[in-house]
């Protein structure tokens, strides 16, 4: 493992899974669950290029990398300051021939990297709706949080410019907006195709939903079952530990 | 209670509620549990008025009155002689001046009962598509169950056009259909509120989607918890236990 300087506020944190490692600013917005539910989540074929729209940390790309047999993925991060924290995980990870960390906007990306092309988007992106008042938009977390430097149909447009055709699109979001969700995506001829809701505990509605779409595809949805993340007692299921431990080996 | 006159293969079946009873044709297309957690799910205003589109027996009418303090509901029905079997019915409880079922096809309710005035849909639509095959056209249970006379667009345009500014919108479908339903909502500007999903267990995929819009709305969906038919024992669980009981006293 290559040496790797940390700034001030940063850890290193240990991924579980294949002697991976991560940098975070522990003032920043670290990954959470949500990220890792969503490259469990991925069905990637081998062989793939993909890209992580709004790739933080660069959670996304190190797990599918883990998890899955890809050419190469592309992380793109508007943060200048978070994007060369992530590409510095990546060179600590020695994956710079598999991962490269972009520094833009997401919406220039189709002009960047070439339209109807790539294979598969995977994106975790903010979840809420900017209204301005109380968000700092200079803020770093709330930037990852908020739809400040890009909307969830812009998020989409992209995608759907940058996928081939029959190219993947695996989102995790908030079930609240999932009527957006499923407009935007039926809007911009990525049909979703495999739903999952993801629900703290068997009683609760759920708060994160897995979206999978190909692109140009016929309409024709599955349902999975629910993924449910407490046991009653507080425990995690056996589902969630799995799911954490299938990334070690 | 009057007198009522049962034809070949007619039952009585008694709702278990208010001291309601039901005529259903055996050979025909009996109402299920659907129906019965479609009335539950709704939360109409005192003194509505009310259509359910597709009314078939005529039990969404009659569980709405039920639970409800609604003014007076139509109940729309294509077919000639599951009209005239669910007036029996309404007789039978001698409810015609509260409900009253009207044979014609739904598409032909704008025109014949007017626009931009009723408080509230209620509709349990054919769940399949309609792609002909080995589906016969004729069979009553066929376009009970097949989108043969009406389509799942048919029955949302017609539903906003009837429904006053605000008024509330109140489906049961398959999830598998979620995409299409939530896209044809907004577009004919019936915005979902609320979605709860039915599984059979706490283990399983839904199986059923109960969705509530309101006209003219502007988008806040809240998601329900989930709604478990079955223990894993096979008993019926304690909610829908307490939904078939709400309904007797």
């Amino acid at each position: 493992m290559e040496k790797v300087q940390l700034k001030e506020h940063e850890r290193i944190d240990d991924l579980q899974c294949k002697g991976l490692k991560i940098i975070q600013d522990t003032t920043g917005f670290c990954f959470g669950m949500d990220a890792v539910l969503l490259a469990n989540f991925c069905d990637i074929k081998n062989n793939s290029t993909v890209i992580d729209l709004g790739t933080g940390t660069g959670i996304i790309p190190l797990l599918v990398w883990a998890k899955n047999k890809v050419k190469k993925i592309y992380g793109i991060e508007i943060q200048k300051d978070v994007a060369e924290m992530a590409r510095r995980s990546i060179r600590m990870n020695n994956l710079e021939d598999y991962i490269e960390i972009l520094n833009f906007d997401l919406k220039e990306a189709p002009e960047k990297l070439g339209v109807n092309q790539f294979d598969a988007i995977t994106t975790n992106p903010p979840y809420m709706e900017y209204g301005g008042g109380k968000v700092n938009p200079e803020d770093k977390k709330a930037i990852s949080r908020h739809e400040i430097k890009c909307t969830l149909e812009d998020v989409i447009r992209v995608s759907s410019r940058l996928l081939r055709h029959n190219g993947r699109f695996f989102m995790v979001h908030r079930p609240h907006r999932i009527v957006d969700i499923l407009w935007l995506l039926r809007k911009y001829k990525l049909e979703p195709k495999k739903i999952r809701f993801v629900h703290p505990k068997v009683d609760q509605k759920p708060n994160l939903v897995l979206v999978k779409s190909i692109k140009a595809a016929k309409p024709e949805l599955k349902f999975e079952r629910p993924l449910y993340v407490y046991n009653d007692d507080g425990t995690y299921t056996d589902e969630i530990y799995e799911i954490y431990n299938m990334n070690k080996a």
